[in-house]
């Protein structure tokens, strides 16, 4: 049998505990929602839901083509333009999800010969984006300035310094300012991967690099998601109109690609006026999650502070955090549960997510349930 | 300068002529499209158009997050059910786009040990994936089933074969029949990525692993865009239920990616109750590529004789190329132009795609067009 190897490696996650199973959800769930990545809350929003539904009726259900055969209509251009004066860069390029513009980005800027300086921390798309591409990887510890200073001492030629803003498992921020300096001491590129600091960190969420000033220099790169804060899909390559040229002409995962759906560029657009009209949500969201944090370490549990809107909490082992995310779910709440080959460091975690919408008593409450679940 | 040596690259692309650039297109365009891969005429189709808007409206903008946390709504779950079934397949997985399908397929199916053999005329996203998978490649020459043979025979342990079933480029089959019986003769797996294949070949657009009598094969898996044929977003594996199930599990490109946008999903699942409705559209799309490839090869140009709707001219050179489509757009005529280094061969072609909606004048004038504009 072709495929029997397979069946082995099934009983092994059965018996490790680790299956995975897909839990569709009604369109009105009664769970309260701590575990999806709608920060803003504007996934439901009506003006985003209104705007792709027009953007579908207007544009079509899909992109049609390559953005660069039949793919790219006058609303993605609209999109890259004020996503790009709003972080604060030069220039934007769209892609199909944040996955897709991480593969481009690494891949288009490590050439053959280069060096790529990886935060052990990172997400599995700029590690997979490392993996593709033609230059050399050293992976350095997490959020460690020194070790990234070092990595770039042993290398001549091009190199970029790559690392989340704020990391998908904990929460917790890279030091960008330190990472920058050391990048331009030794001629680097930085490459940064906002997803979760657009819309959440920055004044009125405009994201961790306009935070740290870095926004709009020459040898710094973001990436965002529009799948985040801006409650669509897609994703986006901000920097330097060269580099975005650049990612034009030479990214596989842009070349070769079906743009981005009309509807999910209409969405991502309407997500973003809306922050820029209330630009007080960025912080809503920061607040939420230090509340919940609050509570929690209150009442003893261990858990992370969040530098955004990730609010990590330990578990004991998988099985634990998967019966205790299972117990907050029969009292209706939904919490994300993070467990090996997810996490790099074995380390079972719930992971949960403050929206900017979530009232006081639901915070509270949400609290209450996740304590009373405590393994 | 960090990223200086991007400069070089792009003078280096100028004084080749390969300088790509984005032409971004309003909602209505005048131009007659056979440039764009809705070859059954589905984007624009009200029913589409307005399943997406439906799905935008009830589901949110965006999926919230990876499939295995929120990002499954039971509207996902209803496209995978009918997916499967219509292309005679046990279960099916919905990517982001089909390029995340790819390479979740062969990742997830080539682990360390095991032998991937991939055609040399691979799309771009099957070739990632194989570089991005544990197991070794080895690219045999185009549509060789024998060079297939001769591959698995030198490797003992798991081995899957892999191939578009019509080749994004040229639009010419691949030997899926004997590929399948060379796979088996070695007890390897065959994965087939059907993109150009779904709604165009088989019983009413049912694809070219059904067409080949593949379908549902406990040693085939099939992947399938839903940006072509169904003029939506986002992509699928399709295959036995334990395969499907370890995707599920294992696959990077669907444990750390944001969920398709519900409007996407229901944008693909009405194109495909559309063409279950009117199977008579696939051979539709067919019969254009045929009358197409006849008007231009009657004519005296070279084109390869299409074995689904992509039908491939050759042009003498880039420069020619370029300005032969140029020629065609300012005729009113829009057509895909293929040079380096999209094509493996270094043969620029135009490429022109059959829309089942053509009308038999619209195929004239197109055909006097591109001849009228020969270099
Ligand atoms: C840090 C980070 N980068 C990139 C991505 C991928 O973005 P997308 O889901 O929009 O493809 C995610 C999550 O999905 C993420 O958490
Ligand atoms: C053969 C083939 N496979 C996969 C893809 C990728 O699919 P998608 O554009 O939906 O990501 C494409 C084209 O875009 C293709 O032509």
């Amino acid at each position: 049998m072709a495929f029997g190897w397979i069946d082995e490696q099934a009983r092994a996650r059965r018996r490790a505990g680790l299956v995975r199973t897909l839990r569709p959800r009604p369109a009105d769930s009664p769970l309260l929602d701590l575990a999806g990545n709608d920060y803003l809350g504007l996934a439901r929003h009506p003006a985003v839901t209104g705007a792709a539904a027009d953007a579908a009726r207007v544009w079509g259900g899909g992109a049609t083509g390559s953005r660069l055969v039949t793919g790219t209509t006058e609303l993605h251009t609209e999109l890259e333009t004020e996503l790009a004066a709003f972080c604060g860069f030069e220039a934007a390029l769209v892609f199909s999800s944040g996955y897709a513009a991480n593969l481009a980005a690494v891949t288009a800027l490590a050439p053959h010969g280069s060096l790529i300086v990886s935060d052990a921390g990172n997400h599995a798309s700029l590690i997979d984006g490392c993996r593709l591409a033609r230059g050399t990887t050293q992976v350095v510890a997490h959020a460690d300035p020194e070790a990234v200073r070092k990595a770039l001492g042993t290398h001549e030629g091009p190199a970029v310094a790559v690392s989340d803003t704020v990391f998908s498992v904990d929460g917790d921020a890279a030091p960008l300012a330190e990472l920058a300096a050391v990048c331009r001491e030794h001629g680097a590129g930085l490459v940064v991967d906002d997803a979760h600091g657009l819309g959440v960190l920055g004044d009125g969420g405009r994201g961790a690099p306009h935070a740290a000033g870095l926004a709009g220099a020459d040898d710094v790169v973001a990436t965002v998601t529009l799948s985040k804060s801006l409650g669509s899909q897609g994703g986006a390559v901000l920097g330097p109109a060269g580099v975005i040229d650049h990612l034009l002409n030479a990214a596989r995962t842009f070349i070769f690609d079906t743009g981005l759906a009309p509807a999910a560029a209409g969405a991502a657009l309407a997500a973003l006026r809306l922050l820029r009209g209330e630009p007080e949500r960025a912080a809503g969201a920061r607040a939420v999650a230090a509340e919940l944090h609050a509570r929690l370490t209150d009442a003893g549990l261990t858990a992370v502070r969040p530098d955004a809107a990730v609010v990590s909490v330990c578990a004991p082992s998988p099985e634990a955090a998967v019966a205790w995310a299972a117990d907050c779910r029969a009292a209706g709440l939904a919490v994300g549960c993070f467990r090996p080959p997810s996490v790099p460091d074995g380390i079972s975690r719930l992971r949960l997510t403050a929206r900017a919408d979530l009232t006081g008593a639901q915070i509270a409450h949400a609290a209450r349930v996740i304590v009373d679940a405590r393994p």
